[in-house]
């Protein structure tokens, strides 16, 4: 017996439930019972106790336990498993030990905050208490030339889930989203692959919901829809939208999560500066091909295909 | 002080030398140098004490210690550190480890023998004492695109190590190494990538030197020259070699290694099939990209690229 499986007798019933009704039901004492309920006050519940009627649920605390995601979530292979942490050092390091360990698809790991939270290339990503910081684990049986797919995917799902919510999200090329011109969502996707496959891919998602955010370039769901948000039912959202275009890349490739990319994207048709690694490169963005491939336009017409680099929109072509 | 630093003393005195000496130039005890002289000795070291004269290297095992690999070993950055083992699960699982917790690029992982020896597509190879396996830590500053590149890279650098020796050894499409039309090295590169970077690649090979086979496709060094070869030489040639073509490859890119590749290739202008995921392609193998993709013309003249897949060289477009 688990301290989920009484949360999910006291949430069917939605009532007293008496001490002697859980035991019997569970197969356990009325002790042990008692033990459990305590574990889960501890951890934030709030359940009324009375002496004739037992226990009730009255308040769930505002943590991403696996019990709280997995309540009602709509999807059948993200999510099966979720680990929680209230800190660890980043989700996607986590993640990627549990896969060489040979942990199954769609398991997500969730921290409620992270010490070593970490962007592209190194960079540090604030990850404070408040937001959603989590990990899929996946085993696309792709080729690992076509692992930015699921990058790219991951971002429309973000999108997505975004805009399910009421916010005007838009996708900045390669996978940053932003709303009103600021970015609220970060992904980084890590892979393990011989030179035929990937053996897994951790796709590591952060956006900011409730947690404070110190950069003007930055925002938050909170800040954007001036209200708090249930990070239990956009994490939720999320794995739902995501689960629907992994299934639709498995599929039927990645050419319909494209279609949707270049829809949801704010890059296509700007004046747009890629910083590659030794160069700076200007023009306009016209397309992105099937590799996740930025196409830009430079003002003597020359056409140039950049596979990865840090791209800055700009107001015009000659912005400083 | 360790026992390489007694071993190499002997080797450059080649000739008795004192304990007194030892201990006095290595700044340890007596009983400590003849401690190590123990060690060494059951490691299968072969050393002379005489009562007056002191100690005298006489013979070295054939094993793969990293004492034996460094001696002589003209490279600046593969085999800087080499790590051995008598018996492990497989050279490419302890040099993930390794990679993940940081190592420095080049270290070499070596092992007499394997439990859990791999090819691709997690098939088994059969890594019997005798051979060399081993798997080298590389940290390319390439974009995970490319990774394959390192893959070919490597059959070509076999290849060299091979000839060098005296074998007419000639590249499949993509790596494998084959001398009189069997199989004598396999190659298997894993990778640890972000979307725009590849954080390591472990470069696993396996070379059939002086160990058994069971195989009819397959051979060994020593089956094709008539004798035992020197396992603790050919790894170091092949340690030069990778390092110049992996120089090579850093400074000037694909473009020189592949032309190496076409000029080693056996595949090249052969009738081949190809088993891909789904279907087989058979046709003519006209060329090799700069990534690494076989370029197939089919019968009705159409031509394909085929980024992988298992090749195998038909005498004849009609062969069965």
């Amino acid at each position: 017996m688990t301290k989920e499986e009484i949360l999910q007798v006291l949430r069917e019933k939605n009532d007293y439930v008496s001490g002697e009704y859980l035991a019997e039901s569970l197969g356990v004492t009325r002790t042990a019972i008692w033990k459990q309920i305590h574990t889960l006050i501890k951890e934030g519940y709030v359940i009324d106790s009375q002496q004739n009627k037992g226990y009730r649920l009255v308040g769930v605390p505002d943590r991403l336990y696996a019990s709280e995601v997995k309540y009602g979530l709509q999807t059948k292979l993200l999510g099966k498993r979720v680990v929680h942490f209230n800190v660890t050092t980043s989700t996607n390091i986590v993640a990627r030990q549990m896969a060489e360990e040979g942990v199954e698809e769609g398991t997500v790991i969730v921290a409620e905050t992270q010490t070593r939270g970490k962007g592209r290339l190194g960079r540090k990503f604030i990850t404070k208490g408040g937001g959603v910081w989590m990990s899929v684990i996946l085993k696309p049986n792709i080729d690992p030339m076509h692992a930015s797919s699921i990058t790219l995917m991951a971002a429309v799902s973000v999108t997505k889930a975004l805009r399910g919510m009421g916010l005007e999200a838009v996708i900045k090329w390669p996978n940053d989203v932003f709303v009103n011109g600021k970015k609220i969502c970060g992904i980084l996707t890590e892979m393990s692959a011989e030179t035929d496959i990937v053996n897994f891919i951790i796709l590591g998602i952060g956006v900011n919901v409730n947690n404070d955010i110190p950069l003007e370039t930055a925002t938050t769901m909170k800040a954007e829809l001036g209200k708090e948000v249930s990070r239990v039912r956009f994490i939720q959202a999320l794995l739902e939208e995501l689960e629907e275009d992994y299934l639709t890349f498995k599929e039927k490739g990645f050419t319909p999560i494209l279609w949707n990319w270049r829809r949801f994207s704010d890059t296509l048709g700007r004046p747009v500066e890629v910083s590659c690694q030794d160069e700076k490169i200007r023009g306009v963005a016209q397309d992105v091909d099937e590799d996740g491939s930025l196409i830009v336009k430079l003002t003597d017409g020359t056409v140039k295909k950049i596979v990865s680099g840090d791209c800055r929109h700009l107001k015009n072509i000659k912005e400083k």
